[in-house]
């Protein structure tokens, strides 16, 4: 490079989120190996603020400010771990709902649902006014999504005519690519992209749903709105309301836009007579937005690794085997060429990892470029028995917290030091922890897994207490002052916890050396 | 170039706008001809998405949400073309004002008006709240643009002098730059930039101007305000509104920003005397913020391209040879070097082309970057007798629409699946299609022209039923069982239709094969 | 470079903001001088708009609208000097807060606030919502700021070790980085960043603060927050509300997140015994948020230049003489590596310059990369006895402005032309000027000198008259028509005035030809 001033940019493919830095558990503080790490983070941070430095040069003239608030938005003085409040049923699952009106909710400026698909169950497909990040928390399945600018064509290039078993004609089974997901996988759909899944495992394929309504790619107002392509959803859910006739305020909707157009507009852009135009909008269908595809759903997908040479990937163990008999192949995830999916719960893939106390994982713009698009980033925990996460205030985003499994207790803290929260969090509860509150995680016998969304494509998080604290920034005297300690209670504060975010427990007894979950 | 990891970007001066691609019109669809444009969509696709991935890792930590909705802002049951509801007399013209306070413009947060210029009548200077694009309905002009940055010594540099005949003193006649518009362009100004508009042909110049109060620009609030560097605007507003005294809320307002100094002061500030400057409160002035210049407005310009060798271009044919007898030269579209014109009316640069049924152009952030900065995009669509524009809905931005001629139904659809609107829209009419609601066009017996504001700098849609449709996206299985329909009506469903966009309509006949508007 | 289109980007360290230019006052305005100006500015504005084009090309494919505004939030009548509505009184000084909930601050959605703190006042850490500006009145200090991905072991590298005098234990004096600052200084805290503030001087430390709450970095809603991590400061807040029980809407709220935290949790999060854990949440402390540090406070601090080598370092004079005994040295101005503070005061760092009227600096994020992150900038104003800033507008950002000496006269007029300020602001006074609204200063017999923010990172002026004014961009023929004045007098408005921002006032005595603050 002969030329210094050409700005390069060197990211790596999985570079450790910002905050957070590899966590190597040992018990002599002064050991050579902890100042490497501290060379590490040194460097890491260098790196990072170099970016930083960059982005700021490009952005610096955009007029970005325009947004008045209303008043009372986030004047939240309690916050409660939320169930679902509305259920829709149909033929092949069921959608539950959360509140979106909740106060919490309201602040963070987002829904959440999560959809339950028996085996062979296909969602009619749909799009929303909002980008949506989706969390596998059991099951396998297909999804396909139609990302604008992506033509359908995309689907027919190169081999795709060779896997067209039984059937004749060519352009028939041309379609848009298809990808495969599993347990433990975050999908992100943009706003206003259609796309639809199926269940293609033996079990219950269970999937959260977070839909940012306050996103900057949603210009409609903050409502969450869902347009089905297909099907008749509507139908369904004013079943589900008791006759009630009309759509209650503050309810997640949505309808079949076909219905909508005239019989013989839609013959004519179809270029099909008035019957098939009909179809369209299933007038009469009682199966609702997630439906029964009786024979299984006969797809074009291409063969996965292994699959192709007539061996069997061993990247993969356990779980991983049983997806669908095959691996992933690192293409299923494209849309045209983005990647919109991540596997965010194998233990390998750790963040943070605390062999005594659980591990942490995070996908973020850095990780999965569309979140940057999304403008949201999704983190993965898992605490052991007794296991505490350390407390911490997310700088820049709400967190939106679903437990997998387990359960923790949690207390959040808000500015005026009043605890709005302090209590048990169960699997399937969603807690919203708002910007900059405090908030203090402490696994019970069971341990605890959770996922959370963040509404920030690069969540950041600080610490109050441990090695990369807020307090250990802090000169002994400012906290000895600051706490009317002597200087030996403050160095005590500072240095006396070693790890950095998850932390083992009273019991200081994990569930082994190698996470198992 | 050694280094694989220096960042490329390269942007074709005209790419075509990514969802929508070249459309020839061919009735094999196994032609060679068609797998190259496939070929050419799907390298299009990839280069469009490598753009993107770049953009991503530029844009990862910024903090961009935090803005709250009020609720039901855009709880849309019923849209209805609309029609001026206000207007202002001038001494040289007249302005019509759309009321900003019907539901889907506060939707869409943007402002309409329409200005119609009669010859030698100067618009006096002014600047806006908010981003504002002009569309050139009919007729020429120039337009002066004082952005910010720009000194005015801009114009003096180079051949200024020698232009400017019959004057002694070299520094009088100093101005910014002048650029020259006229029918089918589009002009954009940045918010806060002052600028004149002067109409220098022989019949009414009549522009559309969307104003998009809720853009980023504007830290105001949503109400459009203007401020004048001259005239007495205010004053006529008044006799508008039948002596009520004061503004109505909801009126788009204005007044010339020297009246609120004290004389003075603007006397000091300009080195004049007081009877100068009470001149620039143009207190006694009824001649309203459109004035007629009697004699014809005397300003520098630099010769126009073949003027400037003593011969007329040939590059345009038709009705550009009468705008000012002579044709542009790429220079008058600067700002300091910035392009703010683009025509979109051109039928050679159409998008999007079919012979038996219409064209569509874009203008976008990669077509004219400054739209970048705007955030704003704009579409010009022509249909001819009975066309159809294919169901589709625009992921990222409301669409204002504006019918210069002729007249269409237009049907759209919102996400419960009703018809919010389902009309004929005619000259002159503006209707709203808010971010994600499904729309068709079909053109009547007189075709329809329109153009349409788009509220993101790179408006994208997708299609429900053609060649590059979310249905063409779906496998076959899908829509069969989506639909309940046999596996053959699914494959018509898919591939009756092979256009993309614009569709020839019942029957069949286009006007002619050269599009003549 | 082999490759032209390898994006260059090239900027200065520190280039001159973009929308004004060096003044050097020159009588013959045909000097070779000024041509030699002209030339430089033109370059200047092609390189900002080269700049400008790259990062269009950067942006264009963000959704980036979606906010809708409360009607009414700017529709301001009336603006008024503002004084402190509100002040809790502590130990160690007193905080005095101007009342967000006030018209003007709610339109331009920012609040504001001083400090004034004792010889040996500390500032206890907290972090805020919303980013922060705060400007040196007067006074020296130290400011930790712990910015998250900034580990503790910052502070620990190279040298730090052979500072800790006087302790044996090496841990034990690691800290994050201290900054230093002074009269004149600009500091920039991110959102959420924890800070602590501590005065080391011998006299009153002065500093007043902008926290902007419709900033993309607070997702909260509108109102100040303040998140201590020490103190008891709700308490003393409480005291000055005489009893009221609760904490009044409208009033900026900070408390101490400790307390909400139970303190078993705390004893262990932090490995001490309870009593250490209870001693966090500063139960009985009655010295409020800022308190006394008896003994002075004890951190690590580099060497400042001039130090290092036994010997002073002579760039600066005068009061940055008495700065500590020493002189600024490059490196503590950095949190990681980016750089936090700036000072606006030296009259060498002057952008605009007459020695007949005043000067005026500004910092943007080309001279201070955060402020892009921030998405603010501030500008230093000083005008000696009558002189004029000439009237302008703000073209993408409302302007805060704080009187720091002196007094001046203010018009301020809104798009209708009505004047909706129109007096004197003096020393310790707060005056919003709402974006786009035109403005003039007048200094009186004393002068005045003042500090701007504006809520964007690179505000942008147009100005009224003077020689980069829109006037001056205009044709005359514009203006004789405009203003119905002959030629020869709008080619007096036009030229009259040959200064760019600040004029000299009536009498024409400045106060010497060295600026002396």
């Amino acid at each position: 490079m002969q030329n210094g001033k050409t700005p390069h940019l060197r990211v790596n493919p999985k570079p450790h989120s910002s905050p957070i830095y590899i966590y190597i558990y040992t018990n002599t503080s002064h050991s050579p190996l902890l100042i490497t790490i501290y060379t590490y983070i040194f460097t890491m941070a260098k790196l990072s603020l170099s970016v930083l430095t960059f982005l700021l040069l490009f952005s610096f003239s955009f007029a970005v400010k325009g947004e008045t608030w209303q008043q009372g938005e986030c004047q939240i003085d309690r916050i409660n771990a939320q169930e679902p409040s509305n259920r829709i049923q149909a033929e092949g699952g069921v959608s539950e709902f959360w509140d979106f009106n909740n106060d919490e909710f309201r602040c963070a400026g987002v829904s959440i649902h999560r959809h339950r698909l028996q085996p062979r169950a296909l969602m009619l497909p749909a799009y929303h006014n909002a980008p949506v990040l989706a969390y596998i928390v059991q099951g396998t399945g297909y999804h396909g999504v139609m990302v604008s600018g992506c033509p359908e064509t995309f689907e027919s290039s190169q081999q795709s005519e060779q896997f067209q078993e039984g059937r004749s004609r060519k352009f028939l089974d041309r379609h848009q690519k298809i990808g495969q997901f599993r347990r433990g996988d975050i999908v992100a759909i943009p706003a206003g992209a259609a796309h639809w899944v199926y269940n293609n495992g033996d079990q219950e394929l269970l999937v959260v749903v977070l839909q940012d309504n306050t996103n900057n790619a949603n210009q409609l107002d903050q409502n969450p709105r869902s347009f089905f392509l297909a099907g008749n959803p509507q139908r369904e859910q004013e079943q589900q309301q008791f006759g009630h006739g009309r759509i209650r305020r503050g309810q997640h909707e949505f309808g079949n836009v076909f219905k909508g157009f005239d019989i013989q507009t839609l013959a004519e852009v179809f270029g099909v007579d008035e019957e098939t135009a009909r179809k369209l909008q299933n007038e009469n269908d009682e199966r609702g937005h997630l439906i029964i595809v009786e024979r299984g759903l006969q797809v074009i997908k291409p063969p996965l690794r292994g699959e192709e040479y007539g061996r069997r990937e061993e990247e993969y163990g356990g779980e991983e085997e049983r997806y669908m008999g095959r691996s992933a192949n690192g293409l299923e995830e494209t849309i045209c060429t983005a990647k919109i999916r991540e596997n965010l719960d194998k233990p390998s893939r750790a963040d943070i990892y605390n062999p005594r106390a659980g591990r942490f994982s995070t996908v973020n713009s850095l990780t999965l470029p569309i979140l940057g698009f999304l403008r949201l980033s999704v983190a993965r925990g898992v605490l052991y028995k007794n296991a505490i996460m350390t407390p911490h205030w997310c700088v820049n985003a709400h967190s939106i917290i679903y437990v997998t499994k387990g359960e923790s207790r949690m207390q959040i803290v808000n500015h005026r030091g009043q605890a709005v929260f302090d209590g048990q969090v169960r699997e399937g509860q969603v807690v919203v922890v708002p910007q900059n509150f405090a908030v203090v995680k402490q696994a019970g016998e069971q341990g605890c897994e959770w996922v959370e969304f963040n509404t920030n494509d690069n969540a950041m998080i600080n610490t109050l207490s441990g090695r990369t604290s807020a307090l250990r920034g802090l000169p002994v005297d400012v906290i000895a002052n600051a706490y009317q300690i002597s200087r030996e209670e403050a160095e005590r504060l500072k240095y006396n916890r070693e790890e950095t975010l998850i932390f083992s427990g009273r019991s200081r007894s994990g569930r082994g050396e190698v996470a198992s979950t």
